[in-house]
């Protein structure tokens, strides 16, 4: 794993009350196991070390979530960092109640958030390994309601957005073209005229399409479900153009296949993958201080 | 794919605000391409369908989100319900402006939470195949700020909440007695007195500390990583006592090894797995009404 | 009045939202008559002592708040101490324009916390008296909108929660029955297969009801409105049932008469009386610095 | 129970959001034992009647939430109304599910709000009768974070707001006047001079203070803790003023004593009183339709 | 420019949710380009300097808004203080990310309530050069969802305001009298005896209604579109009643004729004009430390 | 006033929250006048009419607005569209008590959103008579926190939004590379490395500091404070440049100058102009029904 160009580790503002929400949901009443037991004023200590090698992410957030829980924090790796296994991430003072509250959310949340970073970062890896202009931008399809987290965790992967939401850029739908009789030189004329600060990005399902849509000059084609070679020779073909678009590839791609596509010609790789990505191992030690 | 005992389908109420959350992550300040391309006022229509067999979830939700934004509801299936691939799920009318707000953010929902529903529902009817008062029981371990949301997916797969919070249950884990110099007896002693209105779970790891803990009658021993011999082992063992606690198995059960865990003797299923599941596959149609 | 057992001061997470509202809905626009006479930017020093005996609650909120307005605190007793006529509970410095803002919300909140710790604690110390098994549990009638304070001020008390909300414990009441033709035994049956997590609470109306659901091995009998003769000849014909549930007697209970219900062999105390205990006396002395 | 003079019932808007964190306290994972059953999806039928007589508050709230659960209204007293014991004053029809999620909620709500109705409507209507030129007006000191539907329930029972909160209007403690040198007429000028649009307020705790203040023209005096004797001998004293201020008396004031502060001269009475008074009774029946 | 009389510098608590509100509308997601340039982590330095003369404000809100996003503040002038060309406003350090962040949020914030603060500030000043009595009172008109901190910007100009909301004081308009017959001495009489805590206004359109409606004694008089003759002449005819009202003067009033107003008599000034003042201009520097 | 090119009336999803915000600012607790007059139970009817020449705004958020308070709404003309003086914009019926609390908030709402839709409206207008292609772009710098109210108004005039927040388009400012020694072609290239999907406007203050960027390519130059006799001469010196960026004009542009920018060659107009427009007058009648 190299790290990012540039870059350094990402850095995204998170909203007090974001954090808050991540405790409330688990631990608005307090730990009754804890309570019920007579021990939350014994003074205590947590570690959280990777227990796989990973790419950490939500530790400044479960940072944030100790903290407002009472504890005092003496170390945090930042997130966007390699961590191998064995690899200290957090660590934290407090009194028991306090880390038995936090506890499973902050493990939970960095869990998670390293599993979405590590598979983007795995990508980008491969990706930038064969071209070094290459880009891995994740989609909306995150879990509903983690927008800030998810996108968090694929900048900490060296990912980036290819948008966060609807309302930001351009990308043309057949749903979109529906309404206007599919006249796609129609659709990307408005758009240059009403949106001129935006590029144009049309979605295309077929090579037939991409080369009808390529004459009226967007400014990248998202290729829908391509297969690597289907976008090669898009690409070949594309060579003869005046205007040559960016190619987006998309739809199915995964750390198994994106070499390939990258090969094939794609400026551009967009993936929902790392967000179903299985969480990473994240051992706790929570033990009397 | 067997329907759940007695109940019906799960009813969860989910607030106006979280479904105004749902939309504003994704589009806020409306979809630029739509009103860019000056479309948005034609009349429309929408259909989403399954496209792989599934159990519905988040139907419900998806029309009301649809419904926030302006669209009227002409069709949808009870989340919980099977539905195999073809199944229409969702239809509503609206303008094109209008669906394709929503249209992402609704499909997005209902195939992440059929995909947790989906394979709740494959472990539940496994497990009841073999034992029909076994429960398959979801851990806190849902994607952060999503809990609401998996909650209702668990219920529509005919799982239960092991716990939903840490404020509801009681449950032992060594990070507690490690305050209670693991003295397991003094700890169960005083849950018994302090908490009298709810069952006693102790997490353990091994067969002897099984066994220990058992000598002090507890409600219910969570077995952390047996495997299911180890498993039937224990069963064997703790049929010579007075006090026989129930038994919850937990930690990497799936799909492929649940029925063994049954066989073998748990009484109870503890499972983060559905959370983590393929999202199912939804298909949109939006078109000119 | 004796300490709790085990336990120490209970500890519950109170989110900066919730101190923020405590003094938006009082002092959002600032002190008119503060600001009126110009006297906001005089230094300024505010103590806040108990005026009668009482269980010191909110005070860490209370903290929290003045702090959210510009305080430094001095002095904070830990909710749940035992305060005796005189004790200082507060101590804080900051502007008077500052202290002027929080001083009545912090006040209001202390004495209505005490209130309802005071009469809980006076509750379960009759209790423990007898029977140090005991538990005073408070239901889910706190005012509208206060459940986390009040939860909080239950602790202090040194009770316990009944339970929180609908959404954590078994309770049967006869208007679920009546949807299941009063067949208690499928009742039962039923919530042990779908359930085995949580204990099972029955609530009954009269002795002939409680020994008819007593068949049926329910954990727990809540005895709605029962006299403590009522509930002591219960409890003498329970001792020869082979499954003996704990007794919970509800309805009515409060300072006056709860040592003859511990006497006639409740297990457990379910009350709401606190939440309408007269508000505790707390004085303020606020005064230039 | 006479009705209040001109007006109708009191009309305050109330937010969607309110009304959905009243059910999200109780029920926000809905109902574990309906659920449990297996019984939510039959037909059902709810009705709220008055145990006692009582003063109706609350009521539109109670609906909206039933509303808001998918429940149809039959019918809602409005709030205000005198509802004497066996009065119907809510009925709803939905699943027995969603009766179940709202059923308690509803009902603390109704009889909390009938209690502070109730008492406050008792005090206004002993006043008006001895003088019907006086107002009961409530204070700041409702239960924390209770303020909007504490307010309505003043205003349900006859009563008026003393002061909803800090910012609105002028009141002048010692503990302003600490920073003044307890100079009142410099106090009085500045306030006459920079808030010329609203009435000045002090508070004096003896006689001589408020001939004191008095000489400074404000426009009403709030007398603390003054027993009628003594706020009979100012309102005489007072007689000789060429400006002579309203009386208000605030402290300890309850149904028991109110009339003898009207007869003995008070205009106004600020009275927390009804804010702690007990609950009314709410009868509820939830059977099947 | 002078100061205010007596007073220091207005207090007003805002809320930690307010300032996160402040900055997630511009940059909930981060700042695209400093990210992608890779420069977020070169520690930076940014100073606000005042660009025109004017009357600060927002400062302490600014302030708190670069805190939130991790900045140190080395210097803030008060809300309230004059600043002259060329003053510094606001001094901070943090990373380049971290100011990029908040920089334009709080530059926008200090010249929008700059603005309401210097108008305010230049009536307040004209005003009582005339009549050191006068007082200047901003309406309820600021732009919707700004009244926090439009407030807060007319207190820091020496404003005060003529309501916050509908709900504090007593104004009556042609459009309540609708519903009475237009029977104004009714209308008073009732105000008088239910609202007796407050002063009653009434709004006028002509000298004929003023002078009807004085007949029965309001507090204030707020002649709507009057010129200042018609002011002047009202306030003659007034000299010859018992009970003469207050004048408050509103509709087109304006830095250009308020002294005119106060000349002719008027004792208080509403406007809504400082809302829609030009924002001061304010320079913000941003280099590396 | 022609209307828009293509499309329609905007369409924005304004959610329920933000409409509950803006009554409860000014009415949370109620119209005090009109209950302590006790009308509020009149039927009652309310028209808003253009008093001048104006696009409406803020029509629909009015209407749901009035509706939330209870109110139903007769008629409602379409944000975005022309309306002479003397054009009904929205009609509703409620009790006055409902129509009082909303009257103003709704007034004020349209009358501020209208100011900034019209002048937005008139200089798209200006702009498009000239050339067909121009594009109005409005900045970030709404009044804090009205940028959904102000997106909509910008919306409803016909113009664009330049960029709604910092996370969604690239504007490199000098501010940026300071952090980068001022090296313009390794900025831009590693723009077009990390952020292909988006287009790279740089902002320039001289025409040299023009020419310099304008070799490195970027989409846009946008042109901070150019006269329109330097926007011309840049422009003709960039026809010689392989790839011609398009030219945003920026900084004190309003109604009077546009045209020459658009003569002079700008291709986008940025500005916050229409955000201080001078609010439109609407004319309310609330009378009895």
């Amino acid at each position: 794993m190299s790290s990012q160009p540039f870059s350094a580790l990402p850095f995204l503002p998170i909203s007090t009350g974001l954090i808050e929400n991540l405790w409330m949901e688990d631990a608005g009443y307090g730990d009754l196991t804890t309570r019920s037991l007579g021990i939350q004023d014994h003074p205590a200590h947590i570690t959280f070390t990777a227990r796989d090698d990973q790419i950490a992410s939500g530790v400044e957030e479960a940072a944030a979530l100790l903290k407002q829980l009472g504890a005092s924090i003496d170390y945090a790796i930042p997130s966007g960092s390699r961590a191998l296994s064995g690899t200290l991430l957090l660590e934290a003072k407090a009194s028991a109640g306090q880390l038995h509250l936090g506890w499973k959310s902050a493990q939970s949340l960095m869990e998670w958030s390293a599993g979405i970073a590590t598979m983007t970062h795995k990508m980008v890896t491969l990706a930038k390994k064969i071209s070094p202009m290459a880009v891995v931008g994740c989609t909306r399809k995150a879990p509903p309601l983690t927008r800030p987290l998810a996108v968090k965790a694929v900048l900490a992967g060296g990912g980036v957005m290819h948008r966060i939401n609807l309302s930001e850029t351009l990308l043309v739908f057949a749903e979109h073209l529906t309404f206007m009789n599919f006249d796609i030189g129609k659709a990307i004329g408005r758009l240059k005229q009403t949106a001129p600060e935006r590029k144009i990005t049309v979605e295309v399902e077929t090579i037939e399409q991409a080369l009808t849509v390529a004459q009226f000059s967007p400014d990248i084609l998202q290729l829908e479900k391509f297969t690597p070679q289907q976008l090669h020779h898009l690409h070949e073909r594309l060579k003869f153009f005046d205007h040559i678009p960016s190619l987006a590839a998309a739809g199915g791609i995964n750390p198994e296949n994106i070499a390939d596509y990258i090969e094939a010609g794609a400026d551009i790789i967009v993936t929902s993958a790392p967000y179903y990505a299985k969480p990473c191992d994240v051992q706790v030690k929570l033990e009397a201080a």
